[in-house]
Protein backbone atom coordinates (compact mmCIF):
# COMPACT_ATOMS: atom_id res chain seq x y z
CA UNK A 1 0.00 0.00 0.00
CA UNK A 2 1.23 3.65 -0.72
CA UNK A 3 1.86 6.02 1.81
CA UNK A 4 3.60 9.07 0.74
CA UNK A 5 4.47 11.91 2.57
CA UNK A 6 1.47 13.80 2.57
CA UNK A 7 -1.11 11.06 1.79
CA UNK A 8 0.79 9.49 5.33
CA UNK A 9 -0.21 12.54 7.15
CA UNK A 10 -3.88 12.16 5.77
CA UNK A 11 -4.40 8.45 6.35
CA UNK A 12 -2.91 9.33 9.94
CA UNK A 13 -5.30 11.84 10.60
CA UNK A 14 -8.74 10.56 8.56
CA UNK A 15 -8.26 7.10 8.33
CA UNK A 16 -5.84 5.53 11.24
CA UNK A 17 -8.78 6.42 13.77
CA UNK A 18 -11.12 3.33 11.46
CA UNK A 19 -8.07 0.73 11.79
CA UNK A 20 -9.38 -1.19 14.91
CA UNK A 21 -8.50 -4.48 13.91
CA UNK A 22 -4.93 -6.10 15.28
CA UNK A 23 -4.13 -6.87 11.53
CA UNK A 24 -4.05 -3.63 10.54
CA UNK A 25 -0.56 -2.37 12.56
CA UNK A 26 -2.67 1.44 12.48
CA UNK A 27 -2.40 1.32 8.68
CA UNK A 28 1.64 2.20 9.07
CA UNK A 29 3.14 -0.76 7.18
CA UNK A 30 2.93 -1.80 3.86
CA UNK A 31 0.44 -4.78 4.36
CA UNK A 32 -2.14 -5.95 6.79
CA UNK A 33 -3.05 -9.41 8.38
CA UNK A 34 -6.36 -10.83 7.77
CA UNK A 35 -8.73 -11.82 10.76
CA UNK A 36 -9.14 -15.34 10.69
CA UNK A 37 -12.14 -17.79 12.58
CA UNK A 38 -11.62 -21.25 13.67
CA UNK A 39 -14.13 -23.20 11.38
CA UNK A 40 -14.86 -20.84 9.42
CA UNK A 41 -13.54 -19.87 5.61
CA UNK A 42 -12.47 -16.25 4.80
CA UNK A 43 -15.05 -14.96 2.00
CA UNK A 44 -14.28 -11.74 0.24
CA UNK A 45 -15.54 -9.49 -2.33
CA UNK A 46 -14.67 -6.26 -4.01
CA UNK A 47 -16.76 -3.24 -5.78
CA UNK A 48 -16.05 -0.04 -7.30
CA UNK A 49 -18.01 3.10 -7.28
CA UNK A 50 -17.31 5.61 -9.46
CA UNK A 51 -18.55 9.17 -9.42
CA UNK A 52 -20.93 10.05 -12.37
CA UNK A 53 -21.37 5.89 -12.81
CA UNK A 54 -22.42 4.87 -9.38
CA UNK A 55 -22.81 7.99 -7.74
CA UNK A 56 -23.95 11.51 -8.30
CA UNK A 57 -20.95 14.05 -8.20
CA UNK A 58 -22.56 16.26 -5.43
CA UNK A 59 -23.74 13.20 -3.50
CA UNK A 60 -22.12 13.99 0.08
CA UNK A 61 -19.22 12.51 0.94
CA UNK A 62 -20.37 10.56 3.85
CA UNK A 63 -23.18 9.02 1.65
CA UNK A 64 -20.26 8.00 -1.05
CA UNK A 65 -18.70 6.27 1.92
CA UNK A 66 -21.59 4.36 2.91
CA UNK A 67 -22.68 3.43 -0.54
CA UNK A 68 -18.88 2.08 -1.58
CA UNK A 69 -18.92 0.28 2.04
CA UNK A 70 -22.78 -1.09 1.62
CA UNK A 71 -22.63 -2.26 -2.37
CA UNK A 72 -19.78 -5.20 -0.56
CA UNK A 73 -21.91 -5.80 2.64
CA UNK A 74 -24.52 -6.72 0.37
CA UNK A 75 -22.25 -9.63 -1.49
CA UNK A 76 -21.10 -11.03 1.97
CA UNK A 77 -24.80 -10.66 3.29
CA UNK A 78 -26.07 -12.63 0.08
CA UNK A 79 -23.46 -15.41 0.97
CA UNK A 80 -24.49 -15.95 4.51
CA UNK A 81 -21.04 -14.42 5.62
CA UNK A 82 -20.67 -11.95 9.19
CA UNK A 83 -18.68 -8.54 7.84
CA UNK A 84 -15.48 -8.46 9.41
CA UNK A 85 -13.58 -6.03 7.63
CA UNK A 86 -12.33 -4.17 4.96
CA UNK A 87 -9.80 -2.61 2.79
CA UNK A 88 -10.11 0.83 0.84
CA UNK A 89 -8.31 2.47 -2.06
CA UNK A 90 -9.36 6.12 -2.87
CA UNK A 91 -8.93 8.26 -5.49
CA UNK A 92 -9.04 11.78 -5.55
CA UNK A 93 -8.91 14.64 -7.74
CA UNK A 94 -7.40 16.61 -4.66
CA UNK A 95 -6.47 16.48 -0.68
CA UNK A 96 -9.60 18.34 0.29
CA UNK A 97 -9.64 18.18 3.66
CA UNK A 98 -13.62 18.96 4.44
CA UNK A 99 -14.73 15.90 2.38
CA UNK A 100 -12.11 13.61 3.38
CA UNK A 101 -13.83 14.48 7.03
CA UNK A 102 -17.07 13.95 5.72
CA UNK A 103 -16.16 10.56 3.87
CA UNK A 104 -14.36 9.07 7.06
CA UNK A 105 -17.46 10.23 9.26
CA UNK A 106 -19.54 7.91 7.14
CA UNK A 107 -17.46 5.17 7.22
CA UNK A 108 -17.10 5.93 10.93
CA UNK A 109 -21.00 5.44 11.64
CA UNK A 110 -21.19 2.07 9.12
CA UNK A 111 -18.38 0.55 11.05
CA UNK A 112 -20.28 0.84 14.20
CA UNK A 113 -23.63 0.07 12.18
CA UNK A 114 -22.19 -3.06 10.78
CA UNK A 115 -19.57 -4.32 13.18
CA UNK A 116 -16.44 -3.94 10.74
CA UNK A 117 -13.26 -2.18 11.02
CA UNK A 118 -11.00 -0.76 8.30
CA UNK A 119 -8.07 -2.66 7.83
CA UNK A 120 -5.82 -1.21 5.41
CA UNK A 121 -5.60 0.38 1.58
CA UNK A 122 -4.21 2.88 -0.67
CA UNK A 123 -5.26 6.61 -2.01
CA UNK A 124 -4.25 8.01 -5.03
CA UNK A 125 -4.83 11.26 -7.17
CA UNK A 126 -7.11 10.78 -9.73
CA UNK A 127 -10.91 10.60 -10.84
CA UNK A 128 -13.15 10.06 -7.87
CA UNK A 129 -13.92 6.84 -7.41
CA UNK A 130 -13.79 4.41 -4.32
CA UNK A 131 -12.93 0.73 -4.55
CA UNK A 132 -13.36 -1.76 -1.26
CA UNK A 133 -12.76 -5.19 -0.29
CA UNK A 134 -14.84 -6.65 2.19
CA UNK A 135 -14.01 -9.74 4.21
CA UNK A 136 -16.44 -12.12 5.83
CA UNK A 137 -16.73 -15.40 7.60
CA UNK A 138 -18.60 -18.26 7.09
CA UNK A 139 -18.70 -21.43 8.48
CA UNK A 140 -16.41 -23.88 6.62
CA UNK A 141 -17.82 -25.21 3.63
CA UNK A 142 -21.53 -22.98 3.96
CA UNK A 143 -20.88 -19.95 2.05
CA UNK A 144 -24.80 -20.07 0.04
CA UNK A 145 -23.74 -19.95 -3.72
CA UNK A 146 -25.70 -19.01 -7.11
CA UNK A 147 -25.66 -22.42 -8.51
CA UNK A 148 -28.09 -24.44 -5.77
CA UNK A 149 -31.31 -23.52 -6.68
CA UNK A 150 -33.78 -26.64 -7.88
CA UNK A 151 -36.94 -26.69 -9.06
CA UNK A 152 -39.88 -26.83 -6.30
CA UNK A 153 -37.88 -23.99 -4.04
CA UNK A 154 -39.81 -20.80 -4.03
CA UNK A 155 -38.28 -16.92 -4.92
CA UNK A 156 -37.53 -14.82 -2.25
CA UNK A 157 -36.74 -10.98 -2.11
CA UNK A 158 -35.75 -8.97 1.22
CA UNK A 159 -36.89 -5.29 1.52
CA UNK A 160 -38.40 -3.41 -1.68
CA UNK A 161 -37.08 -2.95 -4.92
CA UNK A 162 -36.89 0.11 -7.54
CA UNK A 163 -36.31 2.33 -4.89
CA UNK A 164 -33.03 3.49 -5.64
CA UNK A 165 -33.94 3.42 -9.62
CA UNK A 166 -37.01 5.72 -8.75
CA UNK A 167 -34.50 7.93 -6.86
CA UNK A 168 -31.74 8.02 -9.71
CA UNK A 169 -34.47 9.12 -11.54
CA UNK A 170 -36.32 11.87 -9.63
CA UNK A 171 -33.53 12.71 -7.56
CA UNK A 172 -35.44 13.48 -4.19
CA UNK A 173 -37.08 12.91 -1.19
CA UNK A 174 -36.30 9.32 0.35
CA UNK A 175 -35.97 7.22 -2.53
CA UNK A 176 -32.98 9.34 -3.63
CA UNK A 177 -31.53 8.47 -0.13
CA UNK A 178 -31.93 5.14 -0.96
CA UNK A 179 -29.99 5.33 -3.83
CA UNK A 180 -27.46 7.14 -1.80
CA UNK A 181 -27.34 4.88 0.88
CA UNK A 182 -28.69 1.65 0.44
CA UNK A 183 -30.24 -0.44 3.07
CA UNK A 184 -28.49 -4.26 2.10
CA UNK A 185 -30.04 -6.85 4.95
CA UNK A 186 -26.72 -7.44 6.55
CA UNK A 187 -27.75 -9.12 9.45
CA UNK A 188 -30.24 -11.29 7.55
CA UNK A 189 -27.53 -12.42 5.61
CA UNK A 190 -26.11 -15.45 8.29
CA UNK A 191 -29.95 -16.52 9.01
CA UNK A 192 -29.79 -17.71 5.20
CA UNK A 193 -27.60 -20.52 6.21
CA UNK A 194 -29.35 -23.70 6.34
CA UNK A 195 -32.73 -21.63 4.55
CA UNK A 196 -31.11 -20.57 0.95
CA UNK A 197 -30.78 -22.86 -1.19
CA UNK A 198 -29.19 -20.32 -3.67
CA UNK A 199 -29.29 -16.33 -3.00
CA UNK A 200 -27.66 -13.44 -5.13
CA UNK A 201 -26.88 -9.41 -4.12
CA UNK A 202 -29.34 -7.72 -6.61
CA UNK A 203 -27.42 -5.19 -7.85
CA UNK A 204 -28.08 -5.77 -11.88
CA UNK A 205 -31.44 -5.93 -11.92
CA UNK A 206 -33.58 -8.36 -10.02
CA UNK A 207 -34.40 -10.11 -13.27
CA UNK A 208 -31.00 -9.73 -14.19
CA UNK A 209 -29.26 -11.15 -10.92
CA UNK A 210 -31.94 -13.97 -10.89
CA UNK A 211 -30.71 -14.76 -14.60
CA UNK A 212 -27.40 -14.91 -13.02
CA UNK A 213 -29.13 -17.70 -10.50
CA UNK A 214 -31.29 -19.31 -13.45
CA UNK A 215 -27.52 -19.88 -15.36
CA UNK A 216 -25.94 -21.13 -12.39
CA UNK A 217 -28.30 -23.38 -11.39
CA UNK A 218 -29.27 -24.72 -14.33
CA UNK A 219 -33.21 -24.23 -13.61
CA UNK A 220 -35.90 -21.60 -15.06
CA UNK A 221 -37.47 -18.94 -12.64
CA UNK A 222 -40.70 -17.32 -12.84
CA UNK A 223 -41.19 -14.10 -11.19
CA UNK A 224 -45.17 -12.83 -10.54
CA UNK A 225 -44.46 -9.06 -11.31
CA UNK A 226 -47.48 -8.04 -8.80
CA UNK A 227 -45.87 -9.66 -6.06
CA UNK A 228 -42.42 -7.59 -6.17
CA UNK A 229 -42.20 -5.44 -3.47
CA UNK A 230 -42.04 -1.80 -3.52
CA UNK A 231 -42.10 0.64 -1.63
CA UNK A 232 -45.10 3.58 -1.15
CA UNK A 233 -43.09 6.36 -2.24
CA UNK A 234 -42.14 4.38 -5.58
CA UNK A 235 -45.47 3.14 -6.38
CA UNK A 236 -46.43 6.92 -5.75
CA UNK A 237 -43.66 8.21 -8.44
CA UNK A 238 -44.48 5.10 -11.12
CA UNK A 239 -47.41 3.65 -10.17
CA UNK A 240 -48.56 0.34 -10.13
CA UNK A 241 -48.87 -0.74 -13.93
CA UNK A 242 -46.61 -3.54 -15.33
CA UNK A 243 -44.35 -1.15 -16.91
CA UNK A 244 -43.57 0.44 -13.59
CA UNK A 245 -42.87 -3.18 -11.77
CA UNK A 246 -40.70 -3.78 -14.93
CA UNK A 247 -38.89 -0.73 -14.31
CA UNK A 248 -38.46 -1.50 -10.92
CA UNK A 249 -37.25 -5.04 -11.51
CA UNK A 250 -34.97 -4.15 -13.58
CA UNK A 251 -33.21 -0.93 -12.70
CA UNK A 252 -30.70 -2.74 -10.32
CA UNK A 253 -28.71 -0.69 -7.70
CA UNK A 254 -31.11 -1.69 -4.71
CA UNK A 255 -28.60 -4.23 -2.71
CA UNK A 256 -31.47 -6.94 -1.13
CA UNK A 257 -30.89 -10.68 -1.36
CA UNK A 258 -33.10 -12.43 -3.55
CA UNK A 259 -32.86 -16.23 -3.02
CA UNK A 260 -34.38 -19.61 -3.39
CA UNK A 261 -35.60 -21.99 -0.66
CA UNK A 262 -38.39 -24.21 -0.16
CA UNK A 263 -39.70 -21.79 2.55
CA UNK A 264 -38.19 -18.91 4.43
CA UNK A 265 -39.25 -15.27 6.14
CA UNK A 266 -39.43 -13.00 3.59
CA UNK A 267 -41.32 -11.69 0.38
CA UNK A 268 -42.21 -15.23 -1.68
CA UNK A 269 -42.12 -13.80 -5.72
CA UNK A 270 -42.05 -16.89 -7.67
CA UNK A 271 -41.03 -20.40 -7.89
CA UNK A 272 -38.23 -22.53 -9.65
CA UNK A 273 -38.85 -24.77 -12.43
CA UNK A 274 -36.94 -26.90 -14.53
CA UNK A 275 -35.61 -25.42 -17.30
CA UNK A 276 -33.63 -22.32 -18.23
CA UNK A 277 -33.69 -18.34 -17.80
CA UNK A 278 -36.14 -15.89 -15.61
CA UNK A 279 -39.47 -14.97 -16.82
CA UNK A 280 -41.60 -12.33 -15.09
CA UNK A 281 -45.63 -13.54 -15.64
CA UNK A 282 -48.54 -10.91 -14.61
CA UNK A 283 -51.39 -11.17 -12.71
CA UNK A 284 -53.11 -13.47 -15.28
CA UNK A 285 -50.00 -15.49 -15.57
CA UNK A 286 -49.05 -14.00 -19.30
CA UNK A 287 -45.22 -13.71 -19.60
CA UNK A 288 -44.14 -10.09 -19.56
CA UNK A 289 -41.83 -8.59 -22.35
CA UNK A 290 -38.14 -7.89 -20.93
CA UNK A 291 -35.93 -5.98 -23.48
CA UNK A 292 -33.66 -5.92 -21.30
CA UNK A 293 -33.18 -7.26 -17.54
CA UNK A 294 -30.84 -4.88 -16.12
CA UNK A 295 -27.71 -2.58 -15.56
CA UNK A 296 -24.81 -3.19 -17.99
CA UNK A 297 -22.09 -1.44 -17.79
CA UNK A 298 -20.87 -2.18 -21.57
CA UNK B 1 -18.66 -8.39 -7.40
CA UNK B 2 -20.76 -6.94 -10.09
CA UNK B 3 -21.44 -8.98 -13.52
CA UNK B 4 -23.84 -7.59 -15.51
CA UNK B 5 -24.74 -9.36 -18.78
CA UNK B 6 -22.02 -8.11 -21.30
CA UNK B 7 -19.42 -7.59 -18.26
CA UNK B 8 -20.62 -11.78 -17.56
CA UNK B 9 -19.19 -12.49 -21.04
CA UNK B 10 -16.03 -10.59 -20.92
CA UNK B 11 -15.55 -12.04 -17.73
CA UNK B 12 -15.85 -15.45 -19.03
CA UNK B 13 -14.11 -14.69 -21.91
CA UNK B 14 -11.03 -13.05 -20.47
CA UNK B 15 -10.60 -13.51 -17.00
CA UNK B 16 -12.31 -17.17 -16.20
CA UNK B 17 -10.14 -18.54 -17.69
CA UNK B 18 -7.12 -16.86 -14.92
CA UNK B 19 -9.37 -17.99 -12.06
CA UNK B 20 -8.01 -21.30 -11.08
CA UNK B 21 -7.95 -21.16 -7.22
CA UNK B 22 -10.91 -23.68 -6.01
CA UNK B 23 -12.61 -20.66 -4.08
CA UNK B 24 -12.70 -18.58 -7.38
CA UNK B 25 -15.68 -20.28 -8.56
CA UNK B 26 -14.62 -19.57 -11.98
CA UNK B 27 -16.14 -16.05 -11.14
CA UNK B 28 -19.49 -16.88 -11.67
CA UNK B 29 -20.61 -15.88 -7.86
CA UNK B 30 -20.66 -12.58 -5.68
CA UNK B 31 -17.95 -13.29 -3.60
CA UNK B 32 -14.83 -15.85 -3.57
CA UNK B 33 -13.45 -17.61 -0.73
CA UNK B 34 -9.68 -17.13 0.05
CA UNK B 35 -7.33 -20.35 0.39
CA UNK B 36 -6.07 -20.33 4.08
CA UNK B 37 -2.68 -22.30 4.50
CA UNK B 38 -2.53 -23.82 8.22
CA UNK B 39 -0.15 -22.58 10.69
CA UNK B 40 0.01 -19.38 8.70
CA UNK B 41 -1.46 -15.66 8.33
CA UNK B 42 -3.29 -14.29 5.61
CA UNK B 43 -1.29 -11.43 4.31
CA UNK B 44 -3.54 -8.63 2.33
CA UNK B 45 -2.41 -5.48 0.34
CA UNK B 46 -3.77 -3.20 -2.11
CA UNK B 47 -2.88 -0.78 -4.67
CA UNK B 48 -4.67 0.66 -7.82
CA UNK B 49 -2.67 2.26 -10.90
CA UNK B 50 -4.08 4.88 -12.71
CA UNK B 51 -3.44 5.87 -16.28
CA UNK B 52 -1.67 9.66 -16.34
CA UNK B 53 -0.22 8.74 -12.53
CA UNK B 54 1.17 5.11 -12.70
CA UNK B 55 1.33 4.37 -16.08
CA UNK B 56 1.60 6.15 -19.36
CA UNK B 57 -1.59 6.64 -21.42
CA UNK B 58 -0.05 4.54 -24.69
CA UNK B 59 1.50 1.81 -22.57
CA UNK B 60 0.88 -1.62 -23.95
CA UNK B 61 -1.82 -3.35 -21.93
CA UNK B 62 -0.29 -6.50 -20.83
CA UNK B 63 2.63 -3.99 -19.43
CA UNK B 64 -0.28 -2.18 -17.46
CA UNK B 65 -1.22 -5.40 -16.33
CA UNK B 66 2.00 -6.70 -15.13
CA UNK B 67 3.01 -3.67 -13.04
CA UNK B 68 -0.50 -3.83 -11.45
CA UNK B 69 0.16 -6.76 -10.18
CA UNK B 70 3.37 -6.50 -8.87
CA UNK B 71 3.38 -3.13 -7.26
CA UNK B 72 1.22 -5.37 -5.04
CA UNK B 73 3.58 -8.50 -5.04
CA UNK B 74 6.18 -6.40 -3.94
CA UNK B 75 4.31 -5.13 -1.05
CA UNK B 76 4.00 -9.08 0.09
CA UNK B 77 7.59 -9.95 -0.77
CA UNK B 78 8.58 -6.92 1.44
CA UNK B 79 6.49 -8.44 3.84
CA UNK B 80 7.82 -11.97 3.84
CA UNK B 81 5.08 -13.62 2.61
CA UNK B 82 4.70 -15.82 -0.92
CA UNK B 83 2.33 -14.81 -3.00
CA UNK B 84 -1.20 -16.60 -3.11
CA UNK B 85 -4.26 -15.20 -5.31
CA UNK B 86 -5.51 -11.63 -6.08
CA UNK B 87 -8.43 -9.92 -6.41
CA UNK B 88 -8.96 -7.32 -9.94
CA UNK B 89 -10.88 -4.27 -9.92
CA UNK B 90 -11.18 -3.36 -13.61
CA UNK B 91 -12.19 0.22 -14.90
CA UNK B 92 -11.90 1.00 -18.39
CA UNK B 93 -13.95 3.40 -20.90
CA UNK B 94 -15.53 0.97 -23.29
CA UNK B 95 -15.60 -2.51 -23.61
CA UNK B 96 -12.50 -2.88 -26.49
CA UNK B 97 -11.62 -6.75 -26.64
CA UNK B 98 -7.84 -6.20 -28.44
CA UNK B 99 -7.52 -3.99 -25.10
CA UNK B 100 -8.60 -6.83 -22.73
CA UNK B 101 -7.34 -9.99 -24.42
CA UNK B 102 -3.45 -8.28 -24.12
CA UNK B 103 -4.60 -7.40 -20.36
CA UNK B 104 -5.81 -10.50 -19.70
CA UNK B 105 -2.30 -12.29 -21.49
CA UNK B 106 0.04 -10.01 -19.39
CA UNK B 107 -2.30 -11.46 -16.38
CA UNK B 108 -2.02 -15.00 -17.40
CA UNK B 109 2.32 -14.99 -17.47
CA UNK B 110 2.46 -13.41 -14.21
CA UNK B 111 0.19 -15.66 -13.00
CA UNK B 112 2.71 -18.65 -14.46
CA UNK B 113 5.45 -16.38 -13.36
CA UNK B 114 5.09 -16.21 -9.57
CA UNK B 115 2.39 -19.16 -9.16
CA UNK B 116 -0.73 -17.07 -8.56
CA UNK B 117 -4.22 -17.03 -9.45
CA UNK B 118 -7.04 -14.78 -10.20
CA UNK B 119 -9.76 -15.03 -6.84
CA UNK B 120 -12.15 -12.43 -8.39
CA UNK B 121 -13.01 -9.42 -9.09
CA UNK B 122 -15.06 -6.47 -10.89
CA UNK B 123 -15.25 -4.59 -13.62
CA UNK B 124 -16.59 -1.13 -14.78
CA UNK B 125 -17.06 1.51 -17.16
CA UNK B 126 -15.00 4.62 -16.39
CA UNK B 127 -11.92 6.02 -16.66
CA UNK B 128 -8.57 3.70 -17.03
CA UNK B 129 -7.61 2.19 -13.52
CA UNK B 130 -6.80 -0.88 -12.50
CA UNK B 131 -7.38 -1.73 -8.75
CA UNK B 132 -5.59 -5.43 -7.18
CA UNK B 133 -5.77 -6.79 -3.67
CA UNK B 134 -3.05 -9.10 -3.42
CA UNK B 135 -3.01 -12.23 -0.75
CA UNK B 136 0.10 -14.01 0.55
CA UNK B 137 1.18 -16.25 3.91
CA UNK B 138 3.33 -16.23 6.40
CA UNK B 139 4.00 -18.45 8.85
CA UNK B 140 1.55 -17.30 11.50
CA UNK B 141 3.12 -14.37 13.55
CA UNK B 142 6.05 -13.50 11.54
CA UNK B 143 4.98 -10.89 8.94
CA UNK B 144 7.86 -8.40 8.53
CA UNK B 145 6.94 -5.13 9.94
CA UNK B 146 8.38 -1.80 9.26
CA UNK B 147 9.06 -1.44 12.88
CA UNK B 148 11.56 -3.57 13.78
CA UNK B 149 14.68 -1.48 12.84
CA UNK B 150 17.48 -1.57 15.71
CA UNK B 151 20.32 0.78 16.22
CA UNK B 152 23.54 -1.42 14.95
CA UNK B 153 21.53 -2.91 12.31
CA UNK B 154 22.70 -2.57 8.47
CA UNK B 155 20.46 -1.63 5.85
CA UNK B 156 20.20 -3.19 2.54
CA UNK B 157 18.75 -2.86 -0.63
CA UNK B 158 17.85 -5.38 -3.54
CA UNK B 159 18.35 -4.84 -7.66
CA UNK B 160 19.00 -1.32 -8.66
CA UNK B 161 17.45 2.31 -8.06
CA UNK B 162 15.78 4.61 -9.96
CA UNK B 163 15.86 2.65 -13.61
CA UNK B 164 12.05 3.29 -13.29
CA UNK B 165 12.23 7.28 -12.80
CA UNK B 166 15.00 7.15 -15.82
CA UNK B 167 12.55 5.35 -17.77
CA UNK B 168 9.53 7.87 -16.99
CA UNK B 169 12.08 10.46 -17.83
CA UNK B 170 14.25 9.61 -20.95
CA UNK B 171 10.94 7.07 -22.48
CA UNK B 172 12.53 4.61 -24.09
CA UNK B 173 14.35 1.01 -24.28
CA UNK B 174 15.57 -0.56 -20.76
CA UNK B 175 14.52 1.77 -18.50
CA UNK B 176 11.07 2.45 -19.72
CA UNK B 177 10.53 -1.25 -19.55
CA UNK B 178 11.87 -0.97 -16.44
CA UNK B 179 9.63 1.64 -15.36
CA UNK B 180 6.32 -0.66 -17.20
CA UNK B 181 7.23 -3.45 -15.75
CA UNK B 182 8.79 -3.61 -12.98
CA UNK B 183 10.79 -6.50 -11.28
CA UNK B 184 10.11 -6.86 -7.79
CA UNK B 185 12.05 -9.74 -5.75
CA UNK B 186 9.12 -12.15 -5.51
CA UNK B 187 11.18 -15.34 -4.74
CA UNK B 188 13.48 -13.06 -2.40
CA UNK B 189 10.38 -12.16 0.05
CA UNK B 190 10.13 -15.44 2.17
CA UNK B 191 13.92 -15.38 2.27
CA UNK B 192 13.54 -12.53 4.65
CA UNK B 193 12.04 -14.37 7.52
CA UNK B 194 14.37 -14.58 10.27
CA UNK B 195 16.95 -12.12 8.78
CA UNK B 196 15.46 -8.82 8.21
CA UNK B 197 14.49 -7.10 11.37
CA UNK B 198 12.33 -4.43 9.27
CA UNK B 199 11.26 -4.39 5.52
CA UNK B 200 9.25 -2.15 3.02
CA UNK B 201 8.66 -1.95 -0.64
CA UNK B 202 10.71 1.27 -2.05
CA UNK B 203 7.80 2.48 -4.17
CA UNK B 204 7.69 6.11 -3.35
CA UNK B 205 11.37 6.52 -3.18
CA UNK B 206 13.98 5.04 -1.54
CA UNK B 207 14.33 7.75 1.21
CA UNK B 208 11.04 8.49 1.58
CA UNK B 209 10.05 4.45 2.32
CA UNK B 210 12.86 4.43 4.57
CA UNK B 211 11.93 6.69 6.12
CA UNK B 212 8.60 5.05 7.37
CA UNK B 213 10.86 2.82 8.37
CA UNK B 214 12.87 5.05 10.88
CA UNK B 215 9.53 6.55 11.92
CA UNK B 216 7.82 3.04 12.53
CA UNK B 217 11.35 1.97 14.32
CA UNK B 218 12.17 4.96 16.61
CA UNK B 219 15.56 4.66 14.40
CA UNK B 220 17.84 7.32 12.58
CA UNK B 221 19.00 5.32 8.68
CA UNK B 222 21.70 6.86 7.61
CA UNK B 223 22.06 6.24 3.62
CA UNK B 224 25.51 6.51 1.53
CA UNK B 225 25.15 8.19 -1.19
CA UNK B 226 27.73 5.95 -3.26
CA UNK B 227 26.24 2.75 -2.33
CA UNK B 228 23.12 2.83 -3.82
CA UNK B 229 22.89 0.35 -6.64
CA UNK B 230 21.91 2.20 -9.82
CA UNK B 231 22.22 0.41 -13.27
CA UNK B 232 24.39 0.89 -16.28
CA UNK B 233 21.62 2.10 -18.00
CA UNK B 234 20.83 4.81 -15.75
CA UNK B 235 24.27 6.02 -14.84
CA UNK B 236 24.95 6.24 -18.70
CA UNK B 237 21.63 8.43 -18.64
CA UNK B 238 22.15 10.33 -15.26
CA UNK B 239 25.76 10.32 -14.69
CA UNK B 240 27.37 9.79 -11.40
CA UNK B 241 27.21 12.97 -9.50
CA UNK B 242 25.41 13.27 -6.47
CA UNK B 243 22.68 15.37 -7.92
CA UNK B 244 21.87 12.24 -9.83
CA UNK B 245 21.88 9.79 -6.72
CA UNK B 246 20.08 12.08 -5.33
CA UNK B 247 17.62 12.06 -7.87
CA UNK B 248 17.50 8.27 -8.27
CA UNK B 249 16.89 7.88 -4.33
CA UNK B 250 13.56 9.61 -4.68
CA UNK B 251 12.19 9.10 -8.04
CA UNK B 252 10.40 6.23 -6.41
CA UNK B 253 8.13 3.27 -8.50
CA UNK B 254 11.35 0.66 -8.18
CA UNK B 255 9.34 -1.98 -6.50
CA UNK B 256 12.57 -3.19 -4.63
CA UNK B 257 12.96 -3.95 -1.04
CA UNK B 258 14.58 -2.00 1.43
CA UNK B 259 15.30 -3.72 4.56
CA UNK B 260 17.25 -3.67 7.47
CA UNK B 261 19.56 -6.90 9.19
CA UNK B 262 22.34 -7.72 11.20
CA UNK B 263 23.60 -8.99 7.72
CA UNK B 264 22.19 -9.90 4.53
CA UNK B 265 22.77 -11.26 1.30
CA UNK B 266 22.07 -7.90 -0.67
CA UNK B 267 23.31 -4.87 -1.06
CA UNK B 268 24.44 -3.19 2.19
CA UNK B 269 23.30 1.07 1.98
CA UNK B 270 24.17 2.31 4.92
CA UNK B 271 23.20 1.95 9.19
CA UNK B 272 20.84 2.64 11.42
CA UNK B 273 21.98 4.70 14.37
CA UNK B 274 19.47 5.82 17.69
CA UNK B 275 18.02 9.11 16.70
CA UNK B 276 15.14 9.51 13.99
CA UNK B 277 14.50 10.27 10.58
CA UNK B 278 16.87 9.68 7.55
CA UNK B 279 20.10 10.90 6.27
CA UNK B 280 21.66 10.66 3.01
CA UNK B 281 25.39 11.15 3.27
CA UNK B 282 28.25 11.36 0.16
CA UNK B 283 31.76 9.67 -0.15
CA UNK B 284 32.67 12.07 2.55
CA UNK B 285 30.47 11.70 5.23
CA UNK B 286 28.63 15.32 4.62
CA UNK B 287 25.16 15.61 4.66
CA UNK B 288 23.12 15.73 2.08
CA UNK B 289 20.37 18.22 1.55
CA UNK B 290 17.59 16.14 0.26
CA UNK B 291 14.70 18.67 -0.25
CA UNK B 292 11.72 16.22 -1.01
CA UNK B 293 12.43 12.31 -0.37
CA UNK B 294 9.54 10.71 -2.92
CA UNK B 295 6.77 11.01 -4.86
CA UNK B 296 3.62 12.42 -3.26
CA UNK B 297 0.13 11.98 -4.51
CA UNK B 298 -1.30 15.20 -2.78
Amino acid sequence: MTNSASEFDLIAEFFAPLAMAPGAFGLRDDAAVVPARTGHDLVVTTDTVIVGVDFLEDDPPHTVAKKALRVNLSDLAAKGAEPAAYLLSLSLPRADRAWLRSFASGLRDDQAKFGISLLGGDTSRGPLFVSITAFGHVPAGRMIRRSGARPGDRVFVTGTIGDSGGGLACRQGALLERYRVPEPPVAFGPKLLGIATAAVDVSDGLLADLGHVADASGVRIVVEAERIPRSPELRALWGDSIDAILRAATAGDDYQIAFTAPQADATCIGRVEEGTGVVLIDAGGREVAVPRPGFTHF
